[in-house]
Protein backbone atom coordinates (compact mmCIF):
# COMPACT_ATOMS: atom_id res chain seq x y z
CA UNK A 1 0.00 0.00 0.00
CA UNK A 2 1.21 3.41 -1.12
CA UNK A 3 -0.44 6.63 -0.52
CA UNK A 4 0.10 10.14 -1.35
CA UNK A 5 -0.71 13.14 0.73
CA UNK A 6 -2.94 16.01 -0.65
CA UNK A 7 -1.33 19.68 -0.51
CA UNK A 8 1.78 18.84 -2.32
CA UNK A 9 3.08 17.18 1.41
CA UNK A 10 5.84 13.97 0.93
CA UNK A 11 4.24 10.67 0.20
CA UNK A 12 4.57 8.13 3.95
CA UNK A 13 5.70 5.23 4.06
CA UNK A 14 4.45 1.90 5.35
CA UNK A 15 5.98 2.12 8.37
CA UNK A 16 4.78 5.88 9.08
CA UNK A 17 1.15 5.13 7.98
CA UNK A 18 0.62 2.25 10.90
CA UNK A 19 -0.61 4.72 12.95
CA UNK A 20 -1.45 8.49 11.69
CA UNK A 21 0.65 11.59 13.10
CA UNK A 22 -1.63 13.19 15.98
CA UNK A 23 -1.84 16.81 16.23
CA UNK A 24 -0.99 17.07 20.13
CA UNK A 25 0.14 14.46 22.73
CA UNK A 26 3.29 12.35 23.71
CA UNK A 27 4.75 9.82 21.12
CA UNK A 28 7.02 7.16 22.70
CA UNK A 29 9.48 5.48 20.06
CA UNK A 30 11.65 3.13 19.57
CA UNK A 31 10.26 1.21 22.30
CA UNK A 32 12.28 -2.31 22.58
CA UNK A 33 10.18 -4.64 20.36
CA UNK A 34 7.69 -6.21 22.85
CA UNK A 35 8.01 -3.96 25.71
CA UNK A 36 5.17 -1.52 24.66
CA UNK A 37 2.55 -2.61 27.29
CA UNK A 38 4.80 -2.86 30.14
CA UNK A 39 6.10 1.01 29.19
CA UNK A 40 1.81 2.07 29.10
CA UNK A 41 1.90 -0.09 32.96
CA UNK A 42 4.84 1.59 33.93
CA UNK A 43 3.16 4.93 33.06
CA UNK A 44 0.03 3.86 35.24
CA UNK A 45 -2.04 4.38 31.79
CA UNK A 46 -4.58 1.95 31.36
CA UNK A 47 -6.93 3.29 29.07
CA UNK A 48 -9.35 4.21 30.79
CA UNK A 49 -8.15 8.05 31.36
CA UNK A 50 -10.13 8.96 28.14
CA UNK A 51 -7.33 10.07 26.65
CA UNK A 52 -7.08 8.17 22.90
CA UNK A 53 -4.14 6.14 22.95
CA UNK A 54 -2.17 4.35 20.07
CA UNK A 55 0.25 1.63 20.20
CA UNK A 56 2.28 -0.33 17.29
CA UNK A 57 4.56 -3.51 18.88
CA UNK A 58 6.83 -5.45 17.12
CA UNK A 59 6.86 -3.00 13.59
CA UNK A 60 9.82 -2.84 11.36
CA UNK A 61 12.66 -0.70 12.54
CA UNK A 62 15.76 0.36 10.09
CA UNK A 63 17.83 1.06 13.33
CA UNK A 64 16.32 -1.48 15.88
CA UNK A 65 15.17 -4.18 13.64
CA UNK A 66 11.47 -4.34 15.40
CA UNK A 67 10.41 -1.81 17.83
CA UNK A 68 7.22 -0.38 19.06
CA UNK A 69 5.57 3.14 19.77
CA UNK A 70 3.09 4.36 21.93
CA UNK A 71 1.01 7.78 21.13
CA UNK A 72 -1.07 9.42 23.88
CA UNK A 73 -3.05 12.50 22.31
CA UNK A 74 -3.43 15.38 23.99
CA UNK A 75 -1.51 14.71 27.27
CA UNK A 76 2.18 15.70 27.56
CA UNK A 77 4.18 13.31 29.59
CA UNK A 78 7.03 15.29 31.84
CA UNK A 79 10.55 13.51 31.63
CA UNK A 80 10.30 12.56 35.06
CA UNK A 81 7.64 10.44 34.47
CA UNK A 82 8.98 9.08 31.58
CA UNK A 83 12.45 8.69 32.63
CA UNK A 84 12.09 5.33 35.09
CA UNK A 85 10.98 3.60 31.20
CA UNK A 86 14.53 3.39 30.18
CA UNK A 87 14.60 0.79 32.34
CA UNK A 88 13.35 -1.34 30.02
CA UNK A 89 13.54 0.29 26.86
CA UNK A 90 17.02 2.15 27.09
CA UNK A 91 16.68 3.59 23.44
CA UNK A 92 13.36 4.75 23.75
CA UNK A 93 12.53 8.63 22.66
CA UNK A 94 10.04 11.03 23.65
CA UNK A 95 8.46 13.57 21.08
CA UNK A 96 6.10 16.08 22.87
CA UNK A 97 3.84 17.20 19.16
CA UNK A 98 2.09 20.62 19.59
CA UNK A 99 -0.35 21.20 16.14
CA UNK A 100 1.01 18.03 14.51
CA UNK A 101 4.37 19.55 14.94
CA UNK A 102 7.45 18.33 17.13
CA UNK A 103 8.07 20.61 19.65
CA UNK A 104 10.39 18.87 21.87
CA UNK A 105 12.26 15.41 21.49
CA UNK A 106 14.83 13.61 23.92
CA UNK A 107 16.07 10.36 25.02
CA UNK A 108 15.23 8.59 27.85
CA UNK A 109 17.72 9.03 30.80
CA UNK A 110 17.93 6.44 33.61
CA UNK A 111 18.60 8.67 36.65
CA UNK A 112 21.87 6.83 38.76
CA UNK A 113 19.61 5.79 41.52
CA UNK A 114 15.84 4.38 41.22
CA UNK A 115 13.76 5.20 44.30
CA UNK A 116 10.17 4.04 45.32
CA UNK A 117 9.61 2.50 41.27
CA UNK A 118 11.34 -1.10 41.51
CA UNK A 119 11.09 -3.29 44.46
CA UNK A 120 14.26 -5.61 45.16
CA UNK A 121 13.68 -9.11 44.63
CA UNK A 122 14.71 -10.32 47.90
CA UNK A 123 12.30 -10.43 50.82
CA UNK A 124 14.06 -10.68 53.56
CA UNK A 125 15.76 -6.61 52.25
CA UNK A 126 14.55 -4.54 54.86
CA UNK A 127 12.76 -2.42 52.13
CA UNK A 128 10.63 -5.41 52.28
CA UNK A 129 9.80 -5.46 55.56
CA UNK A 130 7.15 -3.66 57.58
CA UNK A 131 10.03 -0.94 58.07
CA UNK A 132 9.18 2.29 57.10
CA UNK A 133 12.17 1.85 53.92
CA UNK A 134 11.59 2.95 50.10
CA UNK A 135 13.16 0.92 48.04
CA UNK A 136 16.33 2.44 46.25
CA UNK A 137 18.13 0.50 43.36
CA UNK A 138 21.94 1.42 41.86
CA UNK A 139 22.08 1.65 38.22
CA UNK A 140 25.45 -0.50 38.07
CA UNK A 141 24.92 -1.28 33.96
CA UNK A 142 22.19 0.12 31.53
CA UNK A 143 22.27 -2.47 29.17
CA UNK A 144 21.80 -5.22 29.53
CA UNK A 145 20.62 -3.38 32.62
CA UNK A 146 21.72 -4.30 36.31
CA UNK A 147 20.44 -2.55 39.16
CA UNK A 148 21.64 -3.32 42.71
CA UNK A 149 20.02 -2.60 46.03
CA UNK A 150 21.09 0.28 48.07
CA UNK A 151 20.36 -1.93 51.43
CA UNK A 152 21.08 -5.45 51.14
CA UNK A 153 23.34 -5.88 47.67
CA UNK A 154 21.01 -7.88 45.80
CA UNK A 155 21.15 -7.81 42.26
CA UNK A 156 18.33 -7.05 39.86
CA UNK A 157 18.02 -7.98 36.12
CA UNK A 158 15.98 -6.50 33.44
CA UNK A 159 13.89 -9.68 33.64
CA UNK A 160 13.49 -9.41 37.52
CA UNK A 161 12.04 -5.35 36.54
CA UNK A 162 9.63 -6.71 33.62
CA UNK A 163 7.68 -9.84 36.72
CA UNK A 164 6.96 -6.21 38.96
CA UNK A 165 4.78 -4.63 36.39
CA UNK B 1 -5.71 15.45 7.48
CA UNK B 2 -6.83 13.66 4.51
CA UNK B 3 -5.14 11.10 2.50
CA UNK B 4 -5.91 10.02 -1.15
CA UNK B 5 -4.27 6.44 -2.42
CA UNK B 6 -2.82 5.96 -5.39
CA UNK B 7 -4.23 3.35 -8.49
CA UNK B 8 -7.34 4.71 -8.54
CA UNK B 9 -8.67 3.12 -4.99
CA UNK B 10 -10.77 4.70 -2.39
CA UNK B 11 -10.05 7.77 -0.17
CA UNK B 12 -9.64 6.71 3.48
CA UNK B 13 -11.73 8.71 6.35
CA UNK B 14 -9.48 10.03 9.10
CA UNK B 15 -10.75 6.92 11.40
CA UNK B 16 -9.97 4.20 8.88
CA UNK B 17 -6.55 5.33 9.02
CA UNK B 18 -5.67 5.46 12.52
CA UNK B 19 -4.47 2.30 12.52
CA UNK B 20 -4.05 0.68 8.60
CA UNK B 21 -5.56 -2.50 7.32
CA UNK B 22 -3.96 -5.68 7.62
CA UNK B 23 -3.08 -8.22 5.45
CA UNK B 24 -3.30 -11.47 7.47
CA UNK B 25 -4.74 -11.96 11.04
CA UNK B 26 -7.77 -10.95 13.73
CA UNK B 27 -8.98 -7.66 14.04
CA UNK B 28 -11.16 -7.31 17.58
CA UNK B 29 -12.84 -4.28 16.65
CA UNK B 30 -16.06 -2.17 19.15
CA UNK B 31 -14.04 -3.19 22.11
CA UNK B 32 -15.90 -1.26 24.82
CA UNK B 33 -13.77 2.53 25.09
CA UNK B 34 -11.20 1.92 27.97
CA UNK B 35 -11.08 -1.74 27.66
CA UNK B 36 -8.51 -3.24 24.71
CA UNK B 37 -5.48 -3.42 27.20
CA UNK B 38 -7.61 -5.72 29.72
CA UNK B 39 -8.96 -7.30 26.30
CA UNK B 40 -5.37 -8.26 25.51
CA UNK B 41 -4.52 -9.68 29.33
CA UNK B 42 -7.46 -11.66 29.10
CA UNK B 43 -6.14 -13.22 25.35
CA UNK B 44 -2.85 -13.84 27.44
CA UNK B 45 -1.15 -11.49 24.72
CA UNK B 46 1.54 -9.35 26.00
CA UNK B 47 3.39 -8.43 22.91
CA UNK B 48 6.20 -10.85 23.33
CA UNK B 49 5.03 -13.16 21.17
CA UNK B 50 6.43 -11.41 18.42
CA UNK B 51 3.59 -11.04 16.32
CA UNK B 52 2.87 -7.30 15.23
CA UNK B 53 0.04 -5.77 17.47
CA UNK B 54 -1.96 -2.71 16.80
CA UNK B 55 -4.10 -0.88 19.15
CA UNK B 56 -6.37 2.14 19.18
CA UNK B 57 -8.39 3.35 22.69
CA UNK B 58 -10.76 5.65 23.07
CA UNK B 59 -11.38 6.77 19.23
CA UNK B 60 -14.50 8.15 17.73
CA UNK B 61 -17.18 5.34 16.84
CA UNK B 62 -20.85 5.77 15.16
CA UNK B 63 -22.31 3.38 16.86
CA UNK B 64 -20.33 3.45 20.27
CA UNK B 65 -19.51 6.99 21.04
CA UNK B 66 -15.88 6.01 21.37
CA UNK B 67 -14.25 2.45 21.23
CA UNK B 68 -11.19 0.56 20.84
CA UNK B 69 -9.75 -1.77 18.13
CA UNK B 70 -7.04 -4.20 18.54
CA UNK B 71 -5.06 -5.98 15.16
CA UNK B 72 -3.15 -9.16 15.71
CA UNK B 73 -1.68 -10.02 12.64
CA UNK B 74 -0.79 -12.98 10.95
CA UNK B 75 -2.72 -15.04 13.72
CA UNK B 76 -6.46 -16.36 13.52
CA UNK B 77 -7.76 -16.59 17.21
CA UNK B 78 -10.46 -19.48 17.68
CA UNK B 79 -14.13 -18.37 18.65
CA UNK B 80 -13.47 -20.49 22.10
CA UNK B 81 -9.93 -18.03 22.77
CA UNK B 82 -12.06 -14.79 21.86
CA UNK B 83 -15.68 -15.67 23.34
CA UNK B 84 -14.29 -14.88 27.21
CA UNK B 85 -13.98 -11.03 25.87
CA UNK B 86 -17.66 -10.93 25.96
CA UNK B 87 -17.24 -10.49 29.59
CA UNK B 88 -16.24 -6.90 29.50
CA UNK B 89 -16.84 -5.91 26.10
CA UNK B 90 -20.26 -7.69 24.78
CA UNK B 91 -20.33 -5.72 21.69
CA UNK B 92 -17.03 -6.63 20.00
CA UNK B 93 -16.66 -8.18 17.07
CA UNK B 94 -13.96 -10.55 15.46
CA UNK B 95 -13.43 -10.34 11.78
CA UNK B 96 -10.82 -13.03 10.13
CA UNK B 97 -9.01 -11.13 7.75
CA UNK B 98 -6.62 -13.41 4.67
CA UNK B 99 -5.31 -10.90 2.35
CA UNK B 100 -6.34 -7.84 3.45
CA UNK B 101 -10.14 -9.30 2.76
CA UNK B 102 -12.67 -10.22 5.75
CA UNK B 103 -12.87 -13.52 5.52
CA UNK B 104 -14.70 -14.05 8.64
CA UNK B 105 -16.82 -12.08 10.91
CA UNK B 106 -18.57 -12.29 13.84
CA UNK B 107 -19.92 -11.11 17.11
CA UNK B 108 -18.48 -12.24 20.80
CA UNK B 109 -20.59 -14.83 22.30
CA UNK B 110 -20.90 -15.09 26.07
CA UNK B 111 -21.10 -18.79 27.17
CA UNK B 112 -24.10 -19.49 29.96
CA UNK B 113 -21.53 -20.54 32.09
CA UNK B 114 -18.02 -19.44 32.30
CA UNK B 115 -15.48 -21.95 33.48
CA UNK B 116 -12.24 -21.65 34.89
CA UNK B 117 -11.92 -17.77 33.56
CA UNK B 118 -13.16 -15.65 36.44
CA UNK B 119 -12.49 -16.76 39.96
CA UNK B 120 -15.37 -16.19 42.59
CA UNK B 121 -14.52 -12.81 44.79
CA UNK B 122 -15.87 -14.63 47.65
CA UNK B 123 -12.33 -15.48 49.36
CA UNK B 124 -14.63 -18.57 51.82
CA UNK B 125 -16.21 -19.79 48.57
CA UNK B 126 -15.06 -23.81 48.12
CA UNK B 127 -13.57 -22.72 44.57
CA UNK B 128 -11.44 -20.51 46.47
CA UNK B 129 -9.84 -23.15 48.37
CA UNK B 130 -7.50 -25.83 48.45
CA UNK B 131 -10.07 -28.03 47.11
CA UNK B 132 -9.84 -29.62 43.34
CA UNK B 133 -12.87 -27.56 42.00
CA UNK B 134 -12.40 -25.06 38.77
CA UNK B 135 -14.62 -22.10 39.63
CA UNK B 136 -17.43 -21.85 37.62
CA UNK B 137 -19.71 -18.83 37.55
CA UNK B 138 -23.17 -18.43 35.72
CA UNK B 139 -24.13 -15.74 33.61
CA UNK B 140 -27.61 -13.46 35.12
CA UNK B 141 -27.28 -10.80 32.71
CA UNK B 142 -24.96 -10.16 29.92
CA UNK B 143 -24.60 -6.05 30.11
CA UNK B 144 -24.52 -5.04 32.37
CA UNK B 145 -22.82 -7.73 33.60
CA UNK B 146 -23.81 -10.09 36.20
CA UNK B 147 -22.71 -13.28 37.20
CA UNK B 148 -23.55 -16.06 40.08
CA UNK B 149 -21.03 -18.35 41.15
CA UNK B 150 -22.72 -21.95 41.13
CA UNK B 151 -21.22 -22.86 44.22
CA UNK B 152 -21.77 -20.09 46.94
CA UNK B 153 -24.10 -18.08 45.10
CA UNK B 154 -22.10 -14.76 45.29
CA UNK B 155 -22.75 -12.07 42.38
CA UNK B 156 -19.69 -10.43 40.77
CA UNK B 157 -20.06 -7.45 38.39
CA UNK B 158 -18.13 -5.78 35.69
CA UNK B 159 -15.62 -4.17 38.35
CA UNK B 160 -15.10 -7.73 39.75
CA UNK B 161 -14.13 -9.43 36.70
CA UNK B 162 -11.78 -6.18 35.67
CA UNK B 163 -10.15 -6.26 38.83
CA UNK B 164 -8.94 -9.63 37.81
CA UNK B 165 -7.03 -9.10 34.65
Amino acid sequence: MTFTKILGEPVLSEEELRVRKIKDGTVIDHITAGHALVVLRMLGIDGREGNVLSTVINVPSHQMGRKDIVKIEDRELRPSEVDRIALISPNATINIVRDFVVADKKRVSLPETIVNIVKCSNPMCVSNSKEPVSPQLHVVQREPLLLRCHYCGTILQKEDVLKQF
